[in-house]
């Protein structure tokens, strides 16, 4: 976990606004849970590996003196996503919420992961979930909604891959695959961009599928097919709605896209939680193989929670991941105001009229900081104008002003 | 700790929005620090009762093994205030930080307190700190900054009281407490508004203080002495700059304040935490007792961590109490833009004009919900209304819009 510093944070909030307001255009809403949830619940999420990373919260006084052992010492823990505090919050609430429900949720999630470069323990998630709606409108606002998102951060040249996990699921049986084994083919696959074609085929032979299935699947991925072309081969095997689905969402997509992003079928894309039962998603920023967001259909994890299905659909988009895209570009963002340093000094001026100056200045929509003067008052402006102040002034014993213009190409230049 | 609901995650929102642009014209920048500390800095923080209240985390693997005893099983707790983070954060990158910090701090914190009306586990608050200003400057420019953040929340009729603790520590000496004892003096002194007169005479006498002692000081701060007044009492017990400093304070952010607020000496404040060594206040709302904000300057909390005194003042905003005020006056908040429904058919209506029109309307700023027609319309848009949506368009099967007005004094306006 880290500290973030000024700079960092101006950005993050910078982004986190325009998501955000992005994201209540479209008619989301925001709402929160607490970052401790009971154990039990985190722990019957379907969470895969991420439950192995749960912090565990140490129970108190005579509950933990009753512990029984090791595994009895903790019975809440921080939340590892935000998918799992959605569904038990939409539970508990949803008579209380609007049906469907179009929810934002933005804030931090914590994984005890080994620390390794640009990964943190506690790190940010920034999710749009559509709760209640069958249709495949839902993964149509879902991907305008979130791509719309991303460009107001000023990521272009955005990719969108899609595909269906009923389409992947008839793929494998076509190909001769045990249908019951296909989580553990999905599982292989995704690992496609990293491992290569060889490295799958070793893995998902080693786990014992046959070759000729291996080969077969394989082969017919790397022929880039078109869903028309999958569709024929498919025939009885694929389910017309599933067809049909998809392809309202590529045709309806591309449309509004207007060109702002592309929308491309990938059969090869599976993503790696285990709850998706529809379409899925992902968007890839750039040449970089690796997505800046992802999501998909998963109408069957609710009713796990209240005893009842309801169709879900969600999006997440890295955050941490964008931040980091958006730091390398530097210092992109405008200021809410314009930032001005007065410059007083504290034992001659009166504090009154450089408080008066500075109200004034603010009523503006101007960012006023108030500075002593120092002994040494030009170490003290070429520090300022290094921090990026390009309006500096410095009051006089009477009150009056002197505006400092930074030097073209000073200090100040080298930093903004 | 709870969940929050949809409006009241838009009304917190709206004020953490406002709260922040206030500081931000002021010169504050925002920084963030994780949720999760060392639990060894946790309780070498001085924090008192709240060391009490530490959500501790579970060691790991190995380490969980290794521990030894019911004290060992956690190294890591939930931050229970912004404080001891923030001087955590000095210490380990004051090098990187602008000088002097004005650092605003909002997130949430946790504590195990017993949980009771309008109090949770987990909360928010809301500080700003002035980290390297000795003058007074820094408790007035606290003082403007937090009264004009709580006046953009609407909250108007604030009251300001001013204290120094140097001034309670000659004033407890003066009237014949053992100036040693002075910490509990403080502390009983400080339920004046809860227990009374009597009350807070009684604990003071069972705590062992000299009778006499007890009166005079109740006696005198009855007497709602003024600053000059009590300069006169304590004669040569008073640091003239304390007086001046208190004095420099009250004129300054009396001229500023121009009827806005009102800024009143209280010779009874002594604000809870132990840490202060300087003027100490807090705001409070209409006629309530209880306070909305307080801080103070603690010049030698810093040094304990770093080994040199820096001059610290910090101003907290009760975040969760501002809000249950906004809540009681209900939704004065303005959205982010009109917001606006299109009910489409999502059989017969083909998707595209509908998005086509959304996206005109979002560039144009509202917020589009769109919704799938329901069975039943007229349910369908009377349920709309009492959500409080004002603009409702139903398209056509041919994509022709019909505007809905919402019936004067209808479902809707009763919810608005």
């Amino acid at each position: 976990m880290r500290d973030v510093l000024p700079d960092e944070v101006a950005l993050r909030d910078w982004a986190m606004a325009q998501i955000l307001a992005v994201y209540r255009r479209h008619g989301f809403v925001r709402i929160e849970t607490p970052a401790v949830e009971s154990l039990r619940l985190l722990l019957r999420s379907d969470g895969g590996e991420n439950e192995k990373l749960i912090y565990r919260i140490l129970k108190r006084g005579e509950k933990l003196a009753a512990a029984d052992g090791a595994e009895d010492l903790a019975d809440l823990g921080l939340r590892f996503d935000l998918t799992v505090p959605l569904v038990r919050y939409y539970a508990h609430h949803h008579a209380r919420l609007p049906q469907p429900l179009k929810a934002i949720q933005i804030g931090p999630v914590w994984r005890a992961e080994r620390p390794q470069q640009g990964r943190y323990r506690q790190f940010t998630q920034c999710d749009i979930d559509i709760l209640g709606v069958a249709s495949e409108v839902a993964e149509i606002e879902l991907i305008l909604a979130t791509t719309e998102a991303l460009a107001a951060l000023g990521l272009k040249d955005l990719t969108v891959r899609i595909n269906d996990r009923r389409l992947l699921g008839g793929l494998v049986a076509h190909c001769g695959f045990d249908p019951e084994r296909a989580g553990s083919v999905f599982i292989a696959l995704d690992k496609l961009d990293k491992i290569g074609r060889d490295g799958v085929a070793a893995e998902l032979r080693e786990a014992g599928h046959a070759a000729g299935a291996v080969d077969r699947l394989l082969d017919l991925l790397a022929s880039s097919a078109t869903p028309a072309a999958l569709r024929g081969l498919l025939g009885a095997r694929g389910d017309e709605g599933v067809w049909r689905g998809l392809q309202r969402i590529l045709d309806t997509v591309e449309t509004q896209a207007a060109g702002r992003f592309r929308l491309v079928f990938d059969a090869t894309l599976v993503r790696g939680m285990g709850y998706y039962t529809g379409p899925i998603f992902e968007v890839q920023h750039g040449g970089s193989t690796s997505s800046i967001a992802g999501g998909g259909r998963y109408d069957r994890m609710i009713g796990k929670f209240i005893g009842r299905d309801v169709p879900a659909t969600g999006f997440s988009i890295g955050f941490e991941r964008v931040i980091s895209i958006l730091l390398e570009r530097g210092p992109a963002t405008e200021a809410d105001g314009e930032r001005v340093v007065l410059v007083f000094d504290e034992t001659e001026t009166a504090l009154g009229p450089v408080l008066a100056l500075a109200r004034d200045l603010r009523e503006q929509g101007k960012q006023v900081l108030l500075e002593a003067r120092a002994k040494r008052l030009g170490k003290q402006l070429q520090d300022l104008e290094a921090r990026g102040y390009r309006k500096i002034g410095v009051l006089g014993a009477g009150g009056a002003v002197e505006w400092r213009e930074p030097r073209a190409g000073g200090a100040g230049e080298t930093s903004a």
